[in-house]
């Protein structure tokens, strides 16, 4: 109800320079503003890109930075003028905080393409203050960025759904290929490939998992349900997959050729990029043309989307893949993902952690 | 009809060797099949594809080769089953002259994209003997391949309609861009570039010619009636327009970078690649992700498509710019479209040309 008192505090854990480790960090929070929602973190997923963030591999990091973008928690308190959320239901927060609200992209409930949106951590808020994300113990939202969480859903298992979930279905989503029997291919199997998996099974796709070794071949066909397996460096397997997939979602996110997996795609077949990839990727021009193949690419998803994914999440009984640890792991967490050790995905129980104070 | 007589012959002008210099050619014609028009050839188009074939640029040339695949001739015969055509009828034919007609592509009336595809010159066809194009005086095509011609319309216009014209219309019918109010990118003022500021006005489109001098600007603006101009090693311009283009139809058939025009386009804008080049294009994946962009391409179009953009031509009383000449003036023709003289495409006045017999 947007109490008058001076700002709160809260406590989380911080990267404090590109050495990327977390520590416990006590930082102020804005007191709930007629349109928030004040949240109280029980579940934060762990991503890739926060790993990006916290070593300042991209070189835009800002310290003390507290990362996590994959909450969520209860409803503590909301503004005057929310209307969606009450205090004590089970909600969502995402990669974004803000967006301007105003242009095409936000008139058009893609608001993730705002020029001007804010990232949930490592941005500056509309006050002017710094951004800080979900390992922690509270967190204010805007409530136009607060997602609804179906009922029923377990709380820990949603968390990987808020990034790597809505960042495979929105684009599939958007890009027409919802429809059963399609045949699509998940270059990766992280995080987000294996939310991948699932959600193109659960839209009734042939699904093939593309890797570049056969490590993971047993887990994506028996664990995921994937339908096929394909070894990236096997030339006779390759060819023998030519021209058979609607589309490939590329979870790739280092440098790698296209021309392979272009190769893949039937008419009209789309190769999705996921990987923010800063050294250039290249292909040439025939490789599209004469299949009016497209090359293209999706960032995460709209809160509205998010929604929709969740019901759909729901309809379907499905469950993610993760490994629950308190946030004394975090670190450790961290530097295993980084060795791709995870299956698939970290959530930090952050109501079940202690956090000093 | 089916003759049963011998095959006959007919004169063309035919590359000999990568010097890639025409002279004439007598050569064997098969007689009318069932399926078959044999057709008088009235003109034909001067295209930069056949400057790539007749040089062995692309390494797939066999010779004698007679180019030319944007051609209007008269009806003189037809095959027993033809019953689209009547004999003294004006009508087209264009870059390829066989497909499969059973896989996905021929199924869907997008013939262009069979992986049988036969080219109507320096191919095999389907009885084993070369193919030959339509720099001759007669050819015999397969009805399913021959374009019915609007009546009303000016046959020298029509040439390089039957591939630089629908080579720009397909991709703007397939990929939804016909609507009026677009805005439109056209990079590159050849045959190609111009047909796509023609059919691009004529959608209603705002269009910018994107060039990389300001040679063109006037001609652009005053002659093609483009609403802008744009240099592309401009850069404060090349700020201005940044995020204004819901599509850039990208003629430039050497390498070049892609991202200096990605970032031209809009939120979902696409990136409609049209030049065949071998050496790799490259962009990092923020570019199209950050922007649900595409970079895609097209390669012709079906005879369905030639067909509607010729009625929409006619609709709209729209005409070429061309240069007509005479078979005996070929080798300038190509020697000054190597150099890029020519305003906008010759076409070939074989009806009116001397051929040696």
């Amino acid at each position: 109800m947007g109490s008058l008192e001076a700002e709160r505090t809260t406590v989380g854990w911080a990267a404090r320079d590109p050495s990327g480790i977390l520590s416990p960090y006590t930082f102020n929070l804005r007191n709930t503003g007629p349109d928030d929602v004040y949240i109280k973190v029980h579940y934060c997923g762990v991503c890739h890109s926060d790993l990006h963030q916290i070593k300042n591999d991209l070189g835009m990091s800002n310290y003390p930075m507290v990362p996590g973008h994959e909450v969520v928690g209860e409803v503590l308190e909301v503004g005057s003028d929310v209307t969606r959320f009450k205090v004590g239901e089970i909600v969502g927060a995402g990669l974004l905080v803000g967006c301007c609200k105003s242009c095409q992209a936000c008139q058009s409930d893609i608001e993730q393409y705002c020029s001007k949106k804010i990232w949930s951590y490592n941005d500056v808020y509309i006050d002017g203050k710094p951004t800080q994300g979900g390992f922690a113990e509270t967190m204010v939202v805007e409530q136009k960025f607060v997602v609804k969480i179906p009922e029923g859903l377990e709380p820990d298992q949603v968390a990987p759904l808020l990034c790597a979930g809505v960042t495979v279905y929105s684009p599939l989503a958007h890009f027409g290929l919802k429809n059963s029997g399609l045949r699509g291919g998940i270059l990766g199997l992280g995080g987000v490939g294996h939310m991948g998996v699932k959600i193109a099974k659960a839209f009734g796709h042939h699904v093939t998992v593309i890797s570049s070794s056969d490590k993971k071949k047993k887990e994506a066909l028996e664990h995921l349900e994937a339908d096929e397996y394909l070894v990236s460096s096997d030339a006779t397997s390759m060819q023998g997959a030519a021209d058979s997939l609607d589309y490939i979602i590329d979870t790739v996110p280092v440098g790698h050729p296209l021309e392979p997996y272009l190769s893949l795609l039937k008419i009209d077949g789309k190769l999705i990029l996921m990987g923010v990839i800063n050294t250039p990727l290249q292909f040439v021009s025939p490789m599209v043309m004469l299949g009016r193949k497209s090359i293209t690419g999706s960032f995460v998803g709209s809160i509205k989307e998010t929604e929709e994914m969740l019901e759909f999440w729901k309809e379907k009984g499905l469950s993610s893949m993760i490994e629950v640890v308190n946030i004394d792991y975090i670190n450790n967490a961290f530097e295993r993902l980084e060795k791709n050790d995870v299956r698939y995905r970290f959530v930090v129980d952050v109501k079940g952690s202690e956090f000093d104070h």
